[in-house]
């Protein structure tokens, strides 16, 4: 069940790194959406390895195809699927790989699991799976943005030590494309860039914070006890590689305050809706939305992947050393923002649609 | 299906904090599994308020009657019913909250989606409703334990600014509960009572950091893709109520290392196991356990319920004042550690039923 | 997962034959629905054995008590849990059970995949375990009743080989109540009751069929490929104790009809409503409501407790006999007449809510 | 949710009639299983259009692909996409289906469920798409048969009121491949073929009776209660297209005899193994497998595309004619039999690996 998400807009993704292709199957998605490939390359591009010199060199087009699901144009209410191909690799890159496990990697916990994997550049575990998830994503946005107005904005907040002023309720998309770092605070954009650039010269990496905010969020999303808005959305971006914390609001420094200090006061606003004046809830109260702005944070770990030398085993149980070879990606921060993003839209279009109903909508 | 957990250990919960009472429901607990009332209550009265000088007054015996699924003393395989009854209680206590939303409750979301809530004492949002989960985990940690010695060992990392010092590879339950506080650090944790006794006597509230440890865990369980053991570890406890970050292994502050830095190299001991010489990945790799210690720590934020007035509104949606009347819970995190427990052991126990099969295990 | 029913609208039952109790919780039912513990206890009457004398003659008072979910007499959103003791019973009625295997009864295969089990009176295979899904589906149908004025009305269509005609249009609840065999035709009911009475005289069992209509169901409910409304209707039925046969609309005997005799001829009513001439599909076309009746059929073996003897085996792998004590239920069908009313309420009220969504319908 | 179906070893099945293409991901499949696209597309070859003269003569090549999920030969335990391509198809030999609507097909419900949908060729609605299923079933069946040697066998038993006589122990897939109707009693298949071609000829169709036997099923598969083994067969075979009815061993007819009749006696056969002397039960007691051959049959109805004028509506209201054009499908039920076969070994696969976990049973 480990490649199946949500309930009501429900995706499963498929394909590994190398073989025939990525995808994602997304079904529940309202009938009558105009969506088109091109809308969703976009964000896949956001995605892609080789968009800019500070992001893993290797160039991949990952040029998506609708194979089922719209129509002149409109989704139908059937699973649309998404396909991209995988480019032909030369499998030799990779020829240490099937031997020597690469540390802080999945290599290892799929032998003990599988006793068996596809040791090319990463199989199954490779972010390469995220493809799928971008791009159900892209819809679920658009989903999000039709019926009820939500924006979902994901951006880079930290580079290792490197921390970035956002405004969350002005920050626009086209402020986090501004550089190819996807920090909105230009400046502190420009230091990250330099530092990423330096740690790849060194063959390491780094890693750092992602933080999103989800404005015009219907009051009322989310479900008491399990399902709870924040349990979902950190399940979906848990699930993230390199994935290493999560918070919402105030999160682990929220646990600095007391509670005379922490807690949100209510208030009537102008239009005479109920709202509070500070939002450490991070727009969830009880597991449901509350109306203000949902804001959480994610830790990515620096990534596993680098040009150092570093004590492995192989297969068979002897030691040996192991340094990636060719260029590495030094920080996968600004490509994990689409990935939050994605994330992020898809368990709140499935709450949406638990709520208002699947098919009436749009 | 907010009130549902798990899949093939399966649990739901039911119950407000006032009315008949509250319990759980336990569907795929394997068969033969010698299990008694005693054992559950055990941890029951781990979460019971009125426990200790530290935590909320109520007095609440918390009886735990099993309804079904155990049979001369093991379990059938079947649903495992547990049922805690309520005590009468005086409503007129609550009287206020009818009509008034405290500030960071679930009253005024509820109110929002439900149109409607039993407003004494929280209803369903009400912490009582982990008297399910505590029950459900006690048999998840006693199957846990049967099938692979699997140890769940959670307890209070930090109370706002006082961190205690605890070794993972050694900490015993029996430490943990050796006091008050259940932080092993005993230096520190008599600081931690202090605090919290001054805060309450302040009419205030404290939050923290539970840290929770897992110990021989099997290599191999956990899914890739979106059901990693991680991100049901991150679901898992960011349900419970006032919690507000997750982290796994380095966490957030593994987020300041490199990659050279930060990754666990492995090496093989001396029964030809494969390790890792760290664990940053706090026991998962790619979303699938490698057989170090399971490492996460969760953010409680400070209580909201607190006896300094505070600005709220009414459900008509007027402005007011509210302060919480008679004595109140100064700080949670001496009764989340039980649910913490109970939470991390209910997920492992379902990807444990998935790898090894739901009936033989035993 | 086998004791867990439904989506949006789900039910999970709970316990044995002998033990505390039996009961349900039913998750996600909207709020502000009406409900008492009354009209719950109306449907489980009608459950209930020893309620006239064609049925079991075991006295049992089956009074339901709620103990969640309901305040101030209306659903709060969250989960209704209802539970029903059980009487004290005689354990040594059953002495030779927990030896012999009852021929047909699922005492073999309890074993076989537990090792283990309540030998008492059938345990959780004991037609007992509906009880929740009756009080569940009281529920279910006073919601389809209250959004969409959908009438469920199953009735006895056949016992052995006497058949009852039925207009489907016109049938009434209390045609059906208006005898003890719940045929809605008077005529062959008295020929049904005489059948059931010289049965139980001779200490054999006789079974049948059957029908349940549902009336003003909204076009569209159900879902393509798997979740096919027909698909859903299937199981619920399928998964009665007793039952061994599932069709809708012509079902097998629409197999012995050409295409050109079975298809349904489109029109335009009256009130410019697109209909179909005949309603050989039985209100479903591709998985989805069209809204004519709804209209399936229910096959009931004879019970398998008879007081002849019969051949068995014992727990150890001896050969020997073994024939039913006291008086025993000579035909279950008149009490699975509310026991598919529910399962059949229980499937389009789930779909429902995912059509129309969670929390507004009301 | 429609489109996903299983819990452990699930698949989410893609696509229209028109469009890109159809497909399935497999999700749950344990590693290390040899599998070919050839041994896949011989089962998609069984289901193929223009297989005979007695199926629709529309030649569709349905050449699968995997796209991922296995490798060097075997499968990885990560989803397995398998995709078919459509030909490109002349749209205009559907024109007039955009505007009426045709008898018993899917045309109508999903136009009010959506308010839109593909009109070419039936859409999602078609029978192409259980291609995905028919590929998937071949993976199952391999699964089923490689770890506890599960033989799935369907058949053709009765077409309109010509039936088959059929020895459940042992047919063999060969018999039932040894004529084009796949009916395995030679004599009454020649009539059965000489009786759909007439039919043919005539414009009409016809529907009939598939049986299936499962052999050497392990005992213990299925769970009590509301995932019975019988009750997720038959919600299985009832989301075929055109299936009307389903029953499990000695299904309707059972219904005829009187509980002495029909209970089936235990004795102890020559291995020591707890047997049943007769097997009315069909291989299920409670849901739960006991050993002895599953049979069960499903009812198709004759397909709804006929070529004789019929009345019916156009999108817009008005009244109108129609009559399919063309060739058509006078009778599903020789590709049906693959279909069956399929959904059959697909709920067996997903109980077996629930019962003997997910990775290590091969």
């Amino acid at each position: 069940m480990g490649s199946t998400f949500g309930h009501l807009f429900r995706i499963t993704t498929f394909g590994e790194s190398h073989g025939g292709g990525v995808g994602v199957i997304i079904d529940g998605c309202p009938p009558g959406l105009e969506i088109s490939a091109e809308e969703i390359q976009f964000e896949l591009d956001r995605r892609r390895p080789g968009q800019s010199k500070i992001t893993t060199p290797r160039k991949e087009a990952d040029t998506c195809e609708i194979l089922s699901g719209v129509f002149e144009g409109k989704t139908l209410g059937t699973p649309i699927a998404i396909f991209v191909k995988n480019k032909d690799t030369r499998a030799q890159d990779y020829d240490e790989m099937a031997q020597k496990y690469r540390p802080s990697h999945a290599d290892a916990t799929y032998d003990a699991k599988y006793g068996f994997r596809n040791w090319q550049g990463g199989g199954r575990s490779s972010a390469r799976e995220t493809i799928g998830r971008v791009a159900a994503g892209a819809i679920a946005k658009k989903v999000l943005h039709q019926v009820a107005d939500v924006v979902v904005i994901a951006y880079v907040k930290r580079i290792k030590d490197l921390e970035g002023v956002v405004d969350t309720n002005t920050v626009t998309l086209e402020d986090v494309e501004s550089n190819i770092v996807r920090c909105p605070d230009g400046e502190i954009a420009n230091q990250m860039i330099e530092l990423i650039e330096k740690t790849g010269r060194d063959g390491n990496s780094i890693g750092g914070v992602v933080e999103c905010v989800v404005r015009n969020v219907p009051k009322g999303l989310g479900e008491p006890v399990f399902d709870k808005l924040e349990a979902d959305l950190g399940k979906a971006v848990m699930s993230l590689p390199a994935s290493k914390g999560f918070e919402i609001g105030s999160g682990f420094d929220g646990t600095l305050l007391t509670g005379f200090e922490h807690n949100d006061e209510f208030y009537i606003d102008e239009n005479g809706e109920i709202r509070t004046v500070t939002n450490r809830s991070g727009g969830i109260q009880g597991g449901i939305s509350n109306g203000e702005n949902i804001i959480l944070r994610v830790a990515f770990k620096p990534t596993a992947t680098i040009r150092k030398q570093q004590k492995t085993v192989t297969k068979e149980g002897e030691e040996t050393v192991l340094a990636g070879k060719g260029r590495h990606d030094p920080c996968v921060l600004p490509r994990a923002v689409p990935m939050v993003d994605a994330m992020v839209a898809l368990v709140l279009c499935d709450h949406l649609l638990r709520h208002y109903g699947q098919c009436k909508v749009l």
